[in-house]
């Protein structure tokens, strides 16, 4: 794509209105727009990171279930019936928004945080035998808590992006076969966005819903709201909640010699057992020719979350840093050059032309601004290779390449840039 | 996919809540599941058709502008400055659900019909000369409407999927040539959706925006709330209220020679002219250094609604019939064995690998069922071709291949099956 046509401005000085690194980050380079505390529009460039982060966890969810899209509009009733509609502190409802809407009709519906309310009825619907058990199904889409304080940027929204799965189980052995298959799905997902080393699983309350753990996946960062205990040796940590004298028994685990670190909760899996399908009266037909309530698991992964962890965990005092996985695009391609007419120009609209036939993903700033302008820019939007033209460039033998992580540059021909990334020479 | 992982559970009765054709066949077929009056779950089946839908719409939309993501709620004080808190009679906001929420937060956010209150300042951030206009942008997002009545199925719905673009100019000169390209770009969308026979361009009303008309584009069904008059042969139908004595002079046309036909209007094309950046303060600086203010379109397409008109439009007495390019799958490969040991079952685990491995969409019925069954629910379910393998086809020297269609069904052999659908026979 051509900057020109990239419908964004950086800026050089902070928002006034945002204190957390990603947001400021993010909104400088032009991935987002903030509507409101903790409401951000994703901006063309946002949403091919977004986008990536979404097909990645896809990706992996397909391997173990259906996707389906469930409504952000849920009735009042199916959270009675659960018992949540006053438990849930971030529970928002819809209202007519003025008097003709009113008379339009004066329904209120619930809109939802999550869904387990919400799915559990549908898996009833079409699953009631042990045959046809068990279940996987996910969602990616928007979802909304009122959260008191939004100051996080894409840590904490308002309205945030969500990818959701539900598993229905025969018994709390399937279930828990299925929940440790999902810690791999869950490990895969965090090491393809590139967070792999950074995020580590986290012991975590199962709260009122099971007597066991639940599990969190935290990445480590300073901008995290969570404060974990890492045993880094094993790859495990405990949440904050987790670490009494009890569970140090129980986990035969000594709290006292592990690290304290800040962290953000990119990812949880929660063994539900039977909290919904009792409570939706969920039960299927077993073997044996009896009813019997099914067991549910639920496992929360967050796209825009994610989009602000990674920039909280890379970005540097130039700008940001994407790994290449999802990164908007794969070159920032560059020319400098006096006019349009210039050699340099033409050459790197060939390679341009060249490159994106074959596929690469290339920002092509073929503005007219200095360069000064356009490699702080390049910094702040933080493509994994940077690529240069110019006479310089060109007198030098061909272009000069930089890795946004690396200081240093070299000058290769354009033959050996082109084989490198389309696998030939044309 | 397999047909025994695919989890739906098609029904022999309509659903006693339903009254439209579209709802009673896309549940029945297992595409969708209702929550409540206007809100439908998308199942996975069904998520197949509307993400093809939606990204035939990506397709074109992105030969014109660029995609970005805003959100579902935006700040009641947008609504207030363009006057449209109070006008619009769909218009729904949030409120906290309960006493805990209440607390946390008491703010109330409006759930978007429509985006060109939140677009205009985000254009308006990033765009103020006219050497960057024009400018178009578009999103693929859920809309909130309070209908009053929902009884249509995905016709009208009170959460809906929509793409909606938006394009910035510095003249009506300009916005009106990019309007007449938008003509053309829809009228692609709707022929790849494969509805082009059936959809008509219809000049509507410009409303109070501008003293110009506006363009719907309408798909006749009997479905359709809208009456709208078609000039059959010059391909172009005139919205109801658009038949006035002055109308027919302004346009030379006498309506009482077309035809009153019903229909659904699936696109919406809209001069706003300055309605917005007027009521948003939004200028540009012209190349005399003058303020200006920009003139705006806005240009919509509702892909459920899509799934909907499709279902209406084609559908038969046995069940859907979808176009190849947004059927689910393209072939439903039906094995009839008694046993998972036949040659019949073995031969056709081995088609269904080998269509798959070449990236054939398949769904495979794998399930020990009656011929009857299979045979009903796959012309339930619509896929445009139906492959048969069983001892009768083999014995015959293949399969039996079906048009959804057509009544004739008549006999390949798999290695002619495979060249139509691979390319090769390997």
């Amino acid at each position: 794509m051509r900057q020109s046509h990239l419908y964004t401005k950086t800026l050089k000085e902070a928002p006034s209105d945002e204190v957390s690194k990603n947001a400021i980050l993010l909104t400088r380079a032009g991935y987002i727009h903030k509507e409101m505390a903790g409401v951000y529009t994703i901006m063309p460039l946002g949403l091919r990171v977004l986008t990536k982060i979404e097909n990645i966890i896809r990706h992996h969810m397909d391997t173990v279930g259906n996707e389906l899209l469930m409504p952000a509009l849920s009735p009042t009733e199916r959270w009675e019936a659960t018992g949540r509609l006053d438990s849930i502190d971030v529970l928002m409802k819809t209202a007519p928004a003025n008097k003709a809407s009113e008379e339009r009709s004066s329904a209120s519906y619930i809109l939802n945080p999550t869904h387990e309310d919400v799915i559990t009825p549908i898996v009833k619907n079409i699953t009631r035998s042990y045959k046809d058990l068990p279940v996987a199904m996910y969602q990616i889409q928007s979802k909304f808590r009122n959260e008191a304080r939004a100051k996080s940027g894409l840590l904490r929204e308002r309205e945030f992006r969500m990818k959701d799965l539900y598993s229905f189980h025969v018994s709390q052995d399937d279930l828990m076969r299925f929940y440790e298959e999902m810690k791999s799905v869950y490990a895969n997902v965090f090491r393809d966005i590139g967070i792999g080393k950074e995020t580590f699983i986290t012991v975590a309350s199962g709260g009122d819903f099971t007597p066991n753990f639940s599990h969190e996946f935290q990445t480590l960062t300073d901008a995290g709201e969570d404060v974990v205990y890492l045993d880094r040796k094993n790859g495990i940590a405990y949440n904050k909640e987790v670490v009494t004298e009890e569970n140090a028994k129980k986990l035969g685990v000594d709290f006292g010699t592990l690290e304290q670190v800040k962290a953000c909760e990119v990812g949880n899996i929660f063994p539900l057992d039977t909290r919904f399908s009792s409570a939706l009266d969920y039960t299927y037909i077993d073997d044996k020719g009896e009813k019997q309530l099914v067991y549910m698991g639920s496992y929360g992964i967050g796209p825009t979350r994610l989009m602000g962890v990674v920039t909280e965990v890379f970005a540097d005092d130039k700008g940001l840093v994407w790994p290449a996985s999802i990164a908007p695009f794969s070159l920032h391609l560059i020319v400098l050059a006096k006019e349009k007419d210039a050699d340099s120009y033409k050459q790197a609209e060939e390679l341009y032309k060249k490159l994106t036939e074959k596929g690469v993903e290339v920002l092509f700033d073929d503005r007219m601004v200095g360069a000064g302008e356009k490699f702080a820019d390049s910094d702040l939007i933080g493509i994994p290779m940077r690529v240069v033209v110019s006479d310089k460039s060109l007198l030098a033998g061909g272009v000069e390449i930089k890795e946004r992580t690396s200081e240093k540059s070299e000058v290769v021909t354009i033959d050996e840039l082109l084989k490198t990334y389309t696998g030939n020479c044309e």
